[in-house]
């Protein structure tokens, strides 16, 4: 089995991309990477992304993308998990490498959403929890993880307020990522007065939506020793609808991703030296520090409170923004937590740099915990 | 690198199902191919799939398929290559499988059409071309085919009678499959006075859409010995648009993948038995036939007229009924004629069976030949 190196690193910065369509952001990525690594064709190409089909009516993505990289001849497929798409895209660019069959791969995520009417974003988003036990409810998708927010505050007794840090520290370090949608740190007030927008869930509890690709050029580990290398990588998938699950806030997908991972690295959770955590909501951001043996249970938010997760802390999460701030183009996210892991473990993360970074893990999550993926990087 | 063996096959028949959710079928062909290979837990499921996010409100598919079959932990993935999605996701497991890192992998391919409107279904389909530079211009998936064949026509001097025998020999064929949606043969009168759905292709050039569902259950080789191994899979990208391409009329990513499986393979065409070619109308059959070099050009539809193309003839093509008469449940499709060239080789086709069947060559197209992939496999 061939270790895998990530020799390329391009992304384009999340927005409000008006001029630029599906394929012109998977392109710029691709491109960026490419270059990034010093290569100029590749073996096969996957593609991360959620709604390319109902919101740019684009259903052959890899080929789409393929195609005006002018690397025709290639492999090239889109993955689907929700918002865990990118990370999928890694995954199987990653088996492509392992397998000894791809010596060149690009993974690219990509995501265009704002073009759109915001109710049909809205439902686009909501086809990541269960259409026939959840949806049919009525229920939307930050409602989903109202619920789980709300049953969180009734076990373990804290308030909306407690939250607080997450936002905070993921705007602050927001203000130093060039790419990130949000550039401005919030205070304690703002985020006390932000608009609820499903009870107890704020405006700083939920991450904003954006256009952005972000990609990785992959090859294996004995062809570019100086690179950063990927030491653990395992997905593992949950119940679909949160309701059928024996504990609502245990991301059981993702202690069983993480454990994977934690063992093919041959590292435990006090190895890691910064976190890329799937906070789409704060509740997300605790209960995944939770599930991956950070902190014990009910204690994620505590975390928080106690700065454990900013840059100066135990563990710093969200380093670059995080998906509040940096923004999350949802089927591209996986892959611009992973580009920012690269930028940490080579030290080039400018501002935002995390000084000494060895390790780094992500982690993607598609719909309320369905499917996790996780991944842990080193810097050679 | 590990070799691949096919342990299970399952399959749902091809129909209009309005009773099965598109879970329920994707769970019935798994459950049968678990069955079949006698195995209760794998490691990872991949699904091809191509409209569950717009037809069915799910783009959650491989959480969704994981979760009903209660196969919680595992790796699950949907996997889009517009009508490629299904071999696509066969390639992701043939991966997983050869890295080393999976021991058993089901693949599935699942579609649901039939429970949407017709326009709905129409529009869902015309994702698979360029929606920017093709569809924008009003031209339906069958008319961009119809162009194509208009062109092979006018080239090579036939006319639209003499693609009868693919549709002949399809029909023929899938009257002997009990999962084939179409069971009746037609004659050629009936094909003549078919009618027209874009001149010149008629209703008997073009496959049918339905529900359905097929998986294989993967394993190294070297664990199931007397089970049917994959000696060649390879996948390749041409232009999405067709106005792009050097020449309309030739399916180059089908020679591409073609030529890669062939060298996998150690074989040529002479060496393949019969093939499950990718007929979703009679123009990309003929095409397929010759990029795979099969027949020189202008001359795929000469092997429909000499009979070379029937059970009895050198080169079997459609033989449990292909897209026509089988059906073309769109993302499922690729699993179908895997599933079937698997129990052509096992001579467990029944009256379909081709006698001394050891060698089998299937291919799977998505869009208007911008993702093809084939597969070779061999009887033990």
């Amino acid at each position: 089995m061939h270790q895998v190196a990530i020799l390329g690193v391009g992304q384009t910065p999340v927005r409000e991309h008006w001029d630029l369509s599906i394929r012109d952001l998977a392109v710029n990525a691709c491109r960026a990477a490419m270059e990034d690594a010093g290569v100029e064709r590749v073996d096969a190409i996957y593609v991360g992304n959620m709604t390319s089909g109902e919101l740019s009516q684009q259903r052959h993505l890899g080929a789409l993308v393929a195609d005006f990289l002018g690397q025709w001849g290639v492999e090239a497929v889109k993955m689907e998990a929700a918002c865990g798409s990118a990370a999928s895209a890694m995954r199987m660019g990653i088996l492509a490498v392992t397998s000894g069959e791809m010596e060149s791969v690009l993974v690219v995520g990509v995501e265009k959403l704002t073009e759109s009417l915001g109710s049909q974003t809205t439902s686009a988003l909501a086809t990541a929890a269960d259409a026939d036990y959840e949806v049919i409810q009525g229920v939307s998708f930050v409602g989903l993880n109202a619920l789980v927010m709300q049953r969180y505050m009734h076990i373990y007794g804290y308030d909306r307020h407690d939250f607080a840090p997450f936002a905070l520290n993921a705007h602050a370090n927001g203000a130093k990522n060039p790419n990130a949608l949000f550039r401005a740190p919030i205070s304690q007030k703002t985020f006390d007065n932000g608009r609820i927008v499903a009870d107890p869930i704020s405006l700083f509890d939920a991450s904003p939506i954006g256009d952005g690709a972000a990609a990785l050029l992959l090859v294996p580990a004995a062809k570019a020793p100086d690179a950063v290398r990927v030491i653990g990588s395992a997905s593992a998938i949950d119940t679909l609808a949160i309701h059928d699950r024996e504990d609502p806030l245990w991301l059981k997908a993702a202690e069983q991703s993480a454990n994977k991972a934690y063992q093919q690295a041959g590292i435990g959770p006090d190895d890691v030296d910064l976190f890329e955590l799937h906070d789409a909501f704060s509740i997300m951001a605790a209960l995944s520090l939770e599930a991956c043996g950070f902190a014990e249970r009910g204690q994620g938010v505590r975390m928080g409170q106690e700065g454990e997760i900013l840059p100066t802390g135990r563990l710093p999460i969200a380093t670059m923004g995080g998906l509040k701030a940096r923004g999350h183009p949802v089927g591209a996210t996986g892959l611009y937590q992973l580009a920012e892991a690269t930028l940490q473990l080579r030290g080039q993360a400018g501002e935002a740099q995390i000084e000494g970074a060895k390790i780094a893990m992500t982690q993607n999550i598609g719909g309320s915990g369905a499917t996790i993926v996780t991944h842990i990087l080193e810097r050679p």
